[in-house]
C-alpha cells in the first residue's frame, strides 16, 4: 500500500515551479498571515502562502500573480502561519485507538505528522500487525510514519509474547513505504553487551538510510550510556533531568523530551537549552504515551509546544522543536517541518503563539480541522477477524484457576508480593505474612493485598500465572482485567475476589479483550478494545468516556492511586524493576530471574 | 568501486560498542583536549576520544578504560579538537589538479570532505569522465563526495561539448556509491520554465533521496528566484549579498557563502547570523573555485573559516558552518561533520581557535598531516589513455586558419568584440573599426583589439572560430592558449599574432592539453594539463608554480589585468553576458543568439 492523496515533489513539481511563477493559478491561497519560519527563526508578517497539488508552491508577501478564479482564498487576517506539529515519538495502541481514530482525534489538535512505534500490536500479532498498523497510517490525510518494532519481546526467556520480531522482520519492514526507521531499542543492556540480534537490527536500519530509535531507561550516563550511544540509536526520549538531556546531545543524538499523558520529562530538560544556551536544533518535542482522555480534554503536540513555552522557550524555538528538528533527524527536511516551496502543505492558523489555539489545520492543502472540529474522514483499515480475535483463552475460566496452594499443613505463609509505588513505573519486591485457609493461601485486604493474576492469552494454554500485589486500596469484592498488559499483553487480572476475576477474565474472552472492572458478580465498568485486545475503533470522545467509568469504578472500588490504571496494565511489564508478573511466573527484574512466589519455610 | 578503507557504523558496531564499554581496547586515543561540540556549540575541555576500525567509539573525560597496551595515544594537550572539514560545494578542476592531488594539497589544511561537482570533465568526457573522477575520489584516504554535473552543456544549441548529459545518465549516476547529489543546477532559466530534461534530471535526484545543487546567478528575488526554488534546488551558492542569503534560507533552502581564489562572498553574506541574528544552522561555508596557488599558499577551507571568523562570526558558529550543517544538509550527519560515536574519526588539533592553525590532522582513525605536510599516500586512478588525449585539432594549425576575411573589397571593417572587464565575470559588447589588409582584418594593439579564436578540440572537426578580444593589453606578438575552456573546454587561443596563435595551438595538441603562451614564436610558459586538458596529476607545489610562471608570462606580454587567466578561460562561458564565443560562433548572451562578427558595411 503507497501512501494515498499525495504526489512526490517531483510529481508536483511541473505544477509548483509554474503557479511559483505565475504561469499557473494555485488550488489554494492563504492570504495575509505571518509566517513563522522555522529555518530562519523569524516571524514575518503579511505573507501569502500558495498551495497546488497538496505542496507549498509560494511564499512571498503577494500571492496575487497565483492567485486565479478557481482559487479557494483563506484569510489569515494577520494570524500566525506555523508548520503542522510532528511528534517525533509515540505509540498509537497508549490511545486505546486505531490509527485512524487517533488521527481523528489529534488532527483538530493540529498534530499533521506522527512517528509512531505499534510495538504493543507487534508483541500481539508479530510483523503482521505492525503491517496492518503501518497500512491504515499510510490510508490518512495526515502524516504517519511508522518505526519499526524492535523488541518483542521486550525480555526474552522472562516471558512469552504472541509473536517475536527478528532482525530478519525488520530487514523486510525496511522496505516498505510508510517505515521510517527502528522503533525505541528498549534493549539497552543487549546493545550495551554487543547482542547480535539487537544490533542486526540497527544494521538492518542503518544500512537502510534510515534512523534508530532509542531508549536509555537508565541514569548511567558512564561507558554503559556510551556503548549503547556507539551502538547506533540516534535519538532517546527516556531522560529525565538536564544531565541526560546535554548529554545525549553532546554524543550526537537528539534529546527527545516527552510531555504524555504521565511523562512529564520537558521542564526537567529545557534548561539545556532555556538557560544553559545549548544550540536549540538537536532537541525534539514529543509525547510518547497520550491516553484517550488527554486528547478529547487537554491535546496533543499543541499542549507539549504550549507547555515548552510556558517552561521558558522561545516560542518559535518550541515550534523549531516539533517541526523542523523532528523533519531533519528523520531525513524528511524537504518534505515535512516548515512552510516553504515543495513541502507537504501542512500549516496551522493560530492568532496567539503562546496560548497556541489551533484555529485552523490544514494538510496536504485541504482545511482538516476548525475551531477544533475535524472536518475530514479518515479511513478505517479492514481488520481482519484473526486481528479483531485475539483473546485465546481455551477454557472457561473459574474461581479455582485463582487459587493459589499453600504448602502442605500451613497455617501461614510469607509470600513475595509486588508493590505498587504512588505515581511511579518501578514496583517494590514485598514480603506478606498471609493465612491459609483450606490449603489455599488467601489476599488480605486489611493489609491492602489482593490477588493478580497473569493469564495467557496467545495460545490458548489454559495458563494462568498467580502471585499478590499491594497498593491499589481494593476492598470488598471486586476484580479488573485488561488486555493490555505490558509488553506481551496477555491478560492482567486484580482482584479481591476470585469469583470476581474468573468472571471479568472470561467477559474479556467474550468481547475480544478490552479492560472491566467487577464488583460483588457485576460488571461495573467495560473499555472494549477489540483491535488486538489493545485498541477502539470507535471515536476518542466514546472511548475517553469509557475509560473515564473505567477509573471511577477502579474508585469505586476502593482505589485511591494517580493513573491506577496504567499501574495495572505495567505490572507484567519485565523489564522494570523490581518485581513483576509474567506467563512465565514472578520476576525479580532487579536480577532479570524468576522467583518463587512463596518463600520457604522457616 | 567501493569505497576503500571505510566500514559502515553497522560494520564496526560490535567493536565499537565493546570499546566504549571497555571490554576491547580503542586503536586510538587523542587524550586532553578541548572537545569542540559543534551539536550543541560548545567547547568541553579535558576530554579524550576513542578511535576503532577508523570510527569514533567514545568521547569522554577519560578513555582509560578503552586504552590498551597497543593503543596508539596522541596527547592533545588542551590543544582544541574540531571535526574534520568539509567543502559544502567546489570543483576539483578549478585546481588544475586530479582528485588525488587535490587531495593530497588541502590534506594539510584539515579539509577531509568535499562535495564536488566535476562538471568541467563532464564536458570533456561525459558520464564516463564523471566516473572516472568518482572512482578517483572514492581511492582518496579523506571522503570525496561526487555530485553528477547536470548541465552540459550549459547552453543548448549555442556551444557543441564533447559529451552531453542527460537525464538518465543522472539516474544512473545515482546508483554509484560515491553520488551525493545532483551539481549546481545552473540552467535556472530552464528550471523556471518548466524545462522537461532539468526538471527529470531533479527527479531522479530526488527519487533517489539525494540533495539537488542551486545555482541561481541572478539578484531577482521575486517570482522567478521563487520558482526555482520550487523545482527542488535545495541549496545555493551564488548568492552575493546579505539579501541573497536570507532570501534562500527564508525559502528552506541552504545558504553556501563561498570564498574561493576569487570568490568573496563570505563576508557580504554572514551578516545574516552576525548582525541579523538568524539561526544559523542553514548556513555553510564552501569554496566552489580554488586555484593550485590558494591551495599551496593560504589554505582551503580552514582560510575560509578563518575568513568567517574575522567576519565577526562566532568560531563555533564557523565551524558549525563547515562541519555539522554541511553533514546535515547531504543527510550524512550520523557519518561525519561531529566528533561523536559512530562518526568517522576525521578530527584536527589546533591550539587556536581563530588563527586555526591546522598542526594534526586525523583521518578515519589515522594521522593523515602534520604541521603542513601530508603523511598519507593518495592513490592516482589509472587515467585511460582516452582521457590522456582529448585534444583532437584534426590537422595542424596554421597562421591561416586564423584568418578573418574581409567583405569583397572593404578597407576597413566594424568587428563585434569581446570586451573583458577588470575583476568581473561579465563581458561588455564592443565594437571596434579595423584595418584590412590584402582582403584580411586586422587585430589593433594600439587599441588592444587582439584575435580570439576557438578552436575545436573534441572531435577533430578542424574548426576555428575566429573573433576579436579588447581588454588584455596584450602588445608585440604574442599568443596564448588554453584547453580551459568553460564550459565546453574547447581551446581558447587569444594572440596579437597568428603565427604565435598556431604554434600555441599545436603544442596544446601535442602535450595532450594544458596553457601555453608564446612570445615571438617561442614558448615562454607551459602548463600541462595532460587529464582531459583540464587537470594535472603532479603535485599541487609544481602545478601552482607552473601557474604562477604563466601569470607572470601574461603580464611579459603586456597584460595588466587581474586574474587574467581566469578572464581568458572564461571568453567561450555562453551563459554569462554580454558577448563569448563558442565553436558555433560569436555569441549575444544577453539574447542567447548568434551574431555576426563583422557589421555589415553601411
Amino acid at each position: 500500500m503507497e501512501q494515498k492523496n499525495l504526489k512526490t515533489w517531483a510529481q508536483c513539481a511541473p505544477r509548483l515551479v509554474a503557479v511559483a511563477a505565475g504561469r499557473d493559478a494555485a488550488d489554494l491561497v492563504i492570504r495575509q498571515g505571518a509566517w513563522v519560519n522555522v529555518h530562519t527563526r523569524e516571524i514575518l508578517t503579511g505573507h501569502d502562502i500558495a498551495i497546488a497539488e497538496g505542496r507549498i508552491a509560494f511564499v512571498g508577501p503577494d500571492a496575487g500573480h497565483c492567485t486565479g478564479p478557481e482559487t479557494e482564498v483563506i484569510e489569515a487576517n494577520g494570524r500566525y502561519m506555523i508548520p503542522g506539529l510532528c511528534d517525533a515519538h509515540m505509540h498509537i495502541e497508549s490511545g486505546m485507538l486505531t490509527p485512524a481514530e487517533f488521527a481523528r482525534a489529534v488532527i483538530p489538535h493540529g498534530t499533521t505528522s506522527m512517528f509512531t512505534d505499534p510495538h504493543e500490536i507487534a508483541n500481539v500479532l508479530g510483523l503482521a500487525g505492525v503491517r496492518m498498523m503501518h497500512d491504515e497510517a499510510l490510508m490518512q490525510p495526515v502524516n504517519i510514519f511508522t518505526q519499526m518494532p524492535s523488541c518483542a519481546p521486550s525480555a526474552p526467556g522472562l516471558e512469552t509474547t504472541g509473536f517475536e520480531i527478528s532482525a530478519e522482520d525488520v530487514a523486510e519492514a525496511m522496505t516498505w513505504p510508510g517505515i521510517i526507521g527502528l522503533g525505541e531499542m528498549m534493549n539497552f543492556p543487549g546493545v550495551i553487551n554487543g547482542d547480535a540480534q539487537m544490533l542486526a537490527e540497527i544494521a538492518a536500519t542503518q544500512d537502510a538510510g534510515k534512523t534508530v530509535g532509542g531508549h536509555f531507561a537508565s541514569p548511567d550516563l558512564g561507558p554503559r550510556f556510551a556503548a549503547y550511544v556507539a551502538g547506533g540509536p540516534a535519538d532517546d526520549h527516556e531522560g529525565t533531568c538536564e544531565a541526560d538531556a546535554i548529554a545525549r546531545v553532546r554524543q550526537g543524538m537528539r534529546s527527545m523530551m516527552r510531555l504524555g499523558s504521565a511523562w512529564y520529562d520537558v521542564e526537567t530538560q529545557i534548561t539545556a537549552v532555556t538557560e544553559k544556551g545549548l544550540d536549540p536544533r538537536s532537541f525534539i518535542l514529543c509525547t510518547d504515551d497520550s491516553h484517550s482522555g488527554t486528547l478529547v480534554n487537554d491535546g496533543h503536540m499543541n499542549r507539549v509546544v504550549r507547555h515548552a513555552i510556558a517552561c521558558g522557550c522561545d516560542p518559535v524555538v518550541a515550534l523549531q522543536m516539533a517541526t523542523i528538528n523532528t523533519a531533519t533527524h528523520f531525513g524528511l527536511e524537504r518534505e515535512i517541518g516548515s512552510i516553504t516551496p515543495g513541502r507537504r502543505a501542512d500549516v496551522i492558523l493560530t492568532s496567539d503563539l503562546t496560548a497556541l489555539p489551533i484555529e485552523h489545520v490544514i494538510a496536504r492543502g485541504r482545511t482538516i480541522a476548525k475551531d477544533g472540529q475535524c472536518l475530514v474522514d479518515c479511513p478505517h483499515f479492514d481488520w481482519p477477524d484473526h486481528a479483531r480475535n485475539t483473546v485465546h483463552l481455551g477454557k472457561t475460566l473459574a474461581a479455582g484457576d485463582f487459587e493459589i496452594a499453600a504448602p502442605e499443613g500451613a497455617n501461614r505463609v510469607t509470600a513475595n508480593v509486588i508493590g505498587v509505588v504512588e505515581n511511579q513505573a518501578p514496583t517494590r519486591a514485598l514480603k506478606a505474612d498471609l493465612a491459609v485457609h483450606s490449603g489455599i493461601v488467601e489476599g488480605d485486604t486489611e493489609a491492602d493485598v489482593a490477588q493478580i493474576a497473569l493469564v495467557e492469552r496467545h495460545r490458548a494454554t489454559g495458563g494462568v500465572t498467580n502471585g499478590f500485589v499491594s497498593g491499589f486500596g481494593y476492598t470488598g469484592n471486586m476484580a479488573m482485567a485488561s488486555t493490555v498488559a505490558h509488553d506481551s499483553h496477555h491478560m492482567i487480572v486484580i482482584g479481591t475476589s476470585r469469583s470476581d476475576m474468573a468472571l471479568a477474565a472470561n467477559r474479556l474472552g467474550e468481547v475480544g479483550g478490552g479492560i472491566t472492572v467487577w464488583q460483588d458478580g457485576k460488571e461495573i465498568a467495560m473499555v472494549e478494545l477489540p483491535i488486538a485486545g489493545l485498541m477502539s475503533d470507535s471515536p476518542a470522545s466514546e472511548v475517553a468516556v469509557k475509560a473515564q467509568a473505567m477509573v471511577d469504578a477502579m474508585q469505586q472500588c476502593g482505589c485511591k492511586l494517580n493513573n491506577a490504571y496504567m499501574q495495572h496494565s505495567l505490572l507484567a511489564l519485565v523489564v522494570i524493576p523490581e518485581l513483576r508478573i509474567s506467563d512465565l511466573g514472578l520476576v525479580d527484574v532487579r536480577k532479570f530471574e524468576r522467583i518463587d512466589l512463596l518463600e520457604p519455610s522457616q
